[in-house]
């Protein structure tokens, strides 16, 4: 196992570097498997595909979801003082109370998908310096804050979910696909947990000064992640490294943490092999991620609320695609005539 | 409670009028429910709606999965003489048994989703008719097809899921929803379980010879699954319109179950507003059939395979929309500040 210590934006970078692959050998073994079940040969679409992926990384012909971990990451904003966000900062603090005796959202869609919670919040009290006038982060803040996420990683996971909480984190997500992906800050803003014109015209302009701010400085993952990411966004980049190199597949939730994972392909475009997309979010920027990623989500089902809820909702998708892949009869086992 | 007895087209036509609607205050107060929790409004997207429509139906500010039953009805077509299908119709019949011995695909989706599998074989020795030369049913068949889909909903069901198995059915639907919307033969016709173009060009032709053989008769709901359906798509239609007498929501799997239920829209144009469409089958057809319902299917996931399979995995997604407005805590329980 690689040493999985960040120290500096050096030793990121190198873990970015020679990333495992999935085993082939069970690719292949779980697509012989399902040619061979009680039903047309891809009639379940992307259950199939699911199983498939899930075996190649998991290293098992049937693949398991005993032990998935949902890891949320919270973090506050320095920029919600530009009017981002239709919610004040301490509504993070008081969901992650909130989170913690049960009443959100994710901890119901966990309990139904039989994923366990663990929220981390980060440095609530200190939020990360606002990205319009000044990087978001220390090389030594973004490093801690990559290194909760790595931490948070359990080792014998089967899959593990990854989602946030921040107020004003749509904005940094903005500003984080903006700088990994290019294109006009307009492409990436939307509406978040629905601000009026002037919230979003406060978020569109808050995007354009950090581009024009920290473009220069945007090299690499760690770069963007420093200057315009929250703690969240870089632990959720941490957590998504870390599970790669433990070959633990990853559903991301939607454009926060897309964006957060997705700024890792900046310094390595195989980044997120391991990774699936869980739904397309309303928000705008979400669905053009995941193209440039060439991702389809699973789920389309208009959510936009984050916490990994669509991640969640997902993980029943994929324990539905499990039951037929792992549960069903091979045509010779139930002795029905196959259509070759 | 209405008698759900069909005897004749005409009984059949009169259970197809007055039909029972959503009981409004439970969607206010779902409504209500839904924007009192911790969580920005609409943020959960389609899985509010989900819970608001159950909510009515069901007549619960908090609706219920803990009795749902998948119903999977199966039939024979003498149309597979015309080889429109890549299997053989004993199929139908070795697939029931498989379904009886658990290993099929809907008996593990079912089973992870938590609901009850019924399966109804419906005269497998007795195909119907094949459509291109005659009537498929009699009206006496027809009748009979139509009552074994009422009777077999159960009277204290939370939700009915309705899928189907049948060689061959994928020509029927096509016809089915061909006479029942109109547009060309071509529009509705798939390859199904996967036919070779040989295949492709003999389920078109069929449609096509349908159509002009039965165009004249096909005025009610009743002559269009007498002149091309099969009795698991009358089951289908039954079960639907037995559903809404008890005021019982569906979902629907694919195009077969969907163009099933639909034929009933025939008559009567509100006959499906307490279905759901689970998902957007890869078969054509399917999505003109939503489009002409104006229902979107909840999942979009390449699926093609039949046999409610569609319908278990989006109950999946249900039981995700019913924990999260079932168990969240509202901003006022969990002291959180709301974005008014």
């Amino acid at each position: 196992m690689t040493n999985l210590k960040i120290t500096s934006h050096s030793s990121f970078s190198a873990l970015l570097e020679g990333l495992p692959s999935p085993q082939q050998h069970f690719i292949d073994e779980a697509t012989q498997r399902q040619s061979a079940l009680t039903k047309p040969p891809g009639s379940l679409g992307r259950l199939e595909e699911i199983a498939v992926f899930l075996a190649g990384w998991q290293g098992k012909l049937k693949p398991t979801t005993d032990n998935v971990h949902c890891l949320v990451f919270a973090g506050n904003h320095g920029v919600t003082r530009k009017g981002v966000s239709a919610f004040p900062s301490e509504v993070t603090e008081q969901m992650v109370a909130n989170f913690a005796t049960g009443g959100a959202a994710i901890n119901q869609l966990c309990a139904a998908a039989g994923a366990t919670l663990d929220v981390i919040a980060l440095d609530l009290d200190q939020p990360v310096a606002d990205f319009t006038s000044g990087p978001a982060m220390s090389d030594e803040e973004c490093c801690a804050a990559i290194q909760a996420g790595i931490d948070a990683v359990p080792e014998d996971a089967d899959i593990i979910l990854l989602g946030e909480m921040g107020i004003g984190n749509t904005t940094s997500a903005a500003a984080v696909a903006q700088a990994t992906f290019g294109c006009f800050p307009s492409d990436w803003v939307g509406r978040g947990t629905g601000v009026d014109d002037n919230g979003f015209k406060a978020k569109l302009k808050a995007v354009e000064d950090a581009h024009l701010l920290h473009l220069s400085s945007q090299i690499s993952s760690f770069d963007i992640l420093r200057t315009v990411g929250g703690r969240e966004l870089a632990a959720i980049a941490g957590a998504t490294l870390a599970a790669r190199h433990k070959r633990i597949p990853v559903i991301l939730d939607g454009l926060i943490s897309t964006a957060a994972a997705a700024a890792l392909v900046k310094s390595n475009p195989d980044a997120l092999d391991h990774c699936l997309i869980s739904h397309l979010s309303v928000e705008p920027g979400h669905k053009l991620i995941a193209e440039k990623v060439h991702k389809k989500p699973l789920l389309d089902l208009g959510m936009r609320l984050g916490e990994a809820s669509g991640a969640a909702v997902a993980l029943m998708i994929i324990k539905s695609a499990l039951a037929a892949h792992n549960g069903m009869a091979t045509f010779k086992e139930a002795g029905v005539t196959s259509g070759d």
